[in-house]
């Protein structure tokens, strides 16, 4: 497969990493086609790496992921261009969180989400939520981390949903700790999850911990 | 012990139930005297259970649980009066959920949080955020759900919130499974659980959930 992953950060570099790795093809997308992170972490990850602007990503894509902040999703989408993401799937993996007053917050939040954003956006777009709720080193080596620990997708579009649960499976997430919350509005409750994830980083200490819905009945 | 339990729906019932089982001293706090849940309550639950204006509740106990909505916290505090929550601990197990445009929404939410409200409200009570991460019959029976799975505290006053993780003890929680997660601006976190809460809700097809925090190193 295609990937284009759009944002150079580490969460962006360890997933288009992973991809690589997975021998899929991964092209990663900054604002600017001489960024210097994407231009030597495709020096690094190898033949089937390479970077170039947001658009030069989408349009040879088969699957976009959002790697950027949420807050600057919707630019970047804007930036690879509608045309080149009609009718494939998003991934989207990002949460809008920024200081504001000395704090992070999130933003939007409570009625509105960035996956819900993106999806009204770019109708075409076959958007999907996932893996914000874990450390990106986590996305992609869930036994960092003991246990039946879960992830979550949500969206409008089952197939995608399908075809993301399958790619969650070349990470090491098997399908029964894939959590389907429905429809893009879900968004909202995972990344309103995050300011206690937030708080959890504190007082664990490190990044790598997870959580695991547990059943009675 | 003597608790007022301010709120007569499900989560106050419950909540009063289990601690007259348990042996302590319960009033029932309403809005007015001849509330007919909180009568009926007092009447099955027997001869340390009792029924009363807010105020009645809050002047006699040695602890006060809130378990009104969240939105309507502050208004069934002031009730009670705040000489009579002076120096008191307060267990605010609330969550300011409600219907807003057909959808189940927070407020507030990201910026603020009912349990910081509640303490910037009441200065010298002890305010202590915990068990609105889970549903009611989880709160008085862990046992319900298998697994070492979590609740949480946060508060000001580090003596307040280990008589809550004991009070927690009784119910069930063992102290390792209660984190606790600093002062009371981490309500936010615990607040903002409920939207991820109720898409699992839908998820699951009951309540009988909860998380269990898995650590990785």
């Amino acid at each position: 497969m295609r990937y284009a992953v759009l944002g150079t950060g580490e969460v962006g570099r360890t997933l288009g990493g992973r991809l690589v790795e997975l021998g899929h093809e991964v092209m990663l997308g900054s604002r600017t086609k001489d960024n210097p992170a994407a231009l030597e972490w495709a020096r690094g990850a190898g033949p089937r790496a390479s970077a170039g602007t947001f658009a030069d990503a989408a349009v040879s894509a088969d699957v976009v992921v959002i790697a950027v902040g949420g807050r600057v999703a919707l630019a970047a989408l804007e930036a690879a261009g509608a045309e080149n993401l009609d009718g494939k799937v998003l991934i989207d993996v990002s949460n809008p969180l920024a200081f504001e007053e000395g704090e992070l917050r999130l933003s939007p939040v409570g009625s509105d989400s960035v996956g819900e954003q993106i999806q009204r956006a770019f109708p075409h777009a076959r958007v999907v939520k996932s893996l914000n709720t874990v450390n990106c080193r986590l996305m992609v080596e869930p036994a960092l981390v003991p246990g039946e620990h879960n992830v979550f997708v949500c969206g409008e579009d089952a197939a995608a949903k399908e075809q993301v649960t399958g790619l969650l499976g070349e990470f090491g997430w098997p399908p029964d700790r894939v959590l389907d919350l429905g429809g893009i509005r879900a968004a909202r409750g995972v990344e309103m999850w995050l300011p206690l994830w937030l708080s959890l980083l504190q007082h664990v200490g490190h990044a790598e911990f997870n959580l695991e819905v547990r059943r009675g009945r």
